[in-house]
């Protein structure tokens, strides 16, 4: 209920910054660039509103996070809300090109309607705008605090790059295991969700401890929340998931009940290395996983991080009408009845 | 004289700088992504070495402005100085991939070595390396100065994919006349080279006066630079420029020349928009181009930004043995005679 009051005042305040920083682009001669971002974002084309914006979650907690230090801080971290969001998409655009996606959150992708280049370039661009976006925390809090948030923003692009790196390495390789996962996951979705929750932590004033404190909450919040979504990848009811269930057996994606099932070397091994498994067998190899473990095993992992996240979410002891926001979009994001 | 002798005390440590910046990849489990980097920088495999690192011009610029102000000071600037390198890199490890270019200084380019989307990665790895780059600069200076370099370099950036995204966008208009030329190359060479001169500027402790006329110089020297290029792009000597002469009309290169001949709306426009040019008439197209006045209004144009650029230097007068040699490097890249 206090999620529903604090979200209801913050998403159009995070809409309107990010607007505000993209529109950086609306000059003469960088039209079309500036409609390729907007559209992207979700506020314009074909399918524009809320369900082509996503969810905002990043900058959400960023807020959440500064907001239950020191309630009235959230406005000033807008420009950081804004540049997680911005680095974010910045990611997805590309990720987008270099899986060959056609669709985002139900829409044509980028580069199927403005073509690679211009795509990739779009993306930079979205990068450029998060680097311009958290320099503007300059206009309201001390340089050094700035700096710190941008530092913590840069070191959490390069992991960013890393883990997409792994990712695109693993898709070659048949000797993978769950060893192989962690550090990959770490950088593709940890990472931004720590920062979110240490920036937020930075920008509300904590002390070290508490600042460690809510980062640990964001990095294992992130593990737990991919765990789970890589259960609901193979054996996920469409109906809650939205994407048909096991689709991520035929995309081949190295979620963590594949990576554990390929260190067993069993049954389900055997048939991944034989080759992509296709819509008439999937069911089957969905189950041979499960016969093998694999649900039992993923969703001990997703108990241990969320357990993790929750216990660090106590020490970072937030405060107030957002500290009970933050419990309860944690409780819903690890798919907890709050 | 004076610019052989700082140059062989500076590139070394520019050298030694980007290593350590680029070092911060060389971890467990991104072997493949360092080693990308390592390539593409000229340091390591085929044809490594002074070739394929290039001249390191930029940087340079940066430590001789701070120098020119402040003789110590280009130590400290260092970390800028890879940051405007790694910038730079960035867009050309992009550029290649959207252009579709096999090779980059007589080496095969990233993306034919290791595939598009890997290589989409790298170029924005480099990207996340120049932030981290400039801000290390909160090491060695104040931190509102070492914000203000950051502030920057993040909007030159911008400028960047700006003119990055003419560029693209130009390769299917045939409606392009020498008013789209400024823009854009503003955007893809004078503003990286007006941020060195800047940021050295502000390293060096300018007043805001002397800041912005670095910053003049620095525009003006890469306009100037520019249409030089583009000048010998068609009629340079093949021996002197290492590319084939009028490959730039083979390549369809939206250049100064051929954008004030399509303006002109003559017998070149009529050929150009006849369809690509073959080698077997570009001679003669470079001739029809010449005839209507395009080398003439180059070099007429050229000489315009030279003259802006010195004028400029000399209101920031460069002071001590860096200032001469910032002097030297103008007149070298400007093709005069020192």
């Amino acid at each position: 209920m206090t999620l529903k009051i604090l979200t209801a005042q913050m998403l159009p305040a995070i809409e309107s910054e990010l607007q505000k920083q993209v529109a950086r682009l609306a000059q003469p001669r960088t039209a079309v660039y500036h409609e390729m971002l907007t559209y992207h974002m979700g506020w314009t084309g074909e399918g524009a509103g809320p369900e082509a914006t996503g969810k905002r979650i990043r900058p959400l907690m960023v807020l959440l996070c500064a907001a239950s230090l020191d309630q009235p801080a959230w406005k000033k971290a807008l420009p950081a809300a804004a540049a997680v969001e911005l680095v974010h998409n910045f990611s997805l655009v590309h990720d987008d090109i270099q899986d060959n996606s056609n669709k985002r959150r139900g829409r044509p992708t980028l580069w199927t309607k403005w073509g690679v280049p211009q795509s990739i370039n779009a993306g930079d661009g979205l990068f450029v705008l998060s680097n311009l976006a958290v320099s503007d925390l300059a206009d309201s809090y001390p340089a050094d605090t700035a700096l710190r948030a941008a530092r913590v923003l840069h070191e959490t692009c390069l992991d960013l790059t890393r883990g997409q790196h792994m990712d695109i390495a693993y898709e070659e390789r048949l000797d993978l295991n769950e060893d192989d996962y962690w550090p990959m996951i770490t950088g593709k979705t940890a990472a931004l969700l720590a920062c979110c929750c240490q920036t937020g932590a930075i920008l509300g004033g904590a002390d070290p401890a508490a600042e460690a404190a809510y980062r640990d909450f964001g990095t294992a919040l992130g593990l737990a929340f991919q765990v789970q979504d890589d259960i609901l990848g193979i054996w996920g009811d469409e109906a809650l998931t939205g994407k048909s269930a096991a689709s991520d057996l035929l995309e081949g994606k190295k979620s963590l009940p594949v990576l554990y099932g390929l260190g067993k070397n069993g049954p389900f091994a055997q048939r991944w290395r034989s080759g992509p498994i296709t819509p008439a067998d999937v069911q089957s190899v969905a189950q041979t996983l499960a016969n093998e473990g694999g649900i039992d095993y993923a969703q001990t992992k997703s108990k241990e991080w969320t357990d993790k996240s929750l216990a660090s979410l106590e020490l970072a002891a937030p405060q107030g009408k957002a500290g009970a926001a933050l419990r309860e979009l944690a409780d819903k994001l690890l798919g907890r009845k709050a």
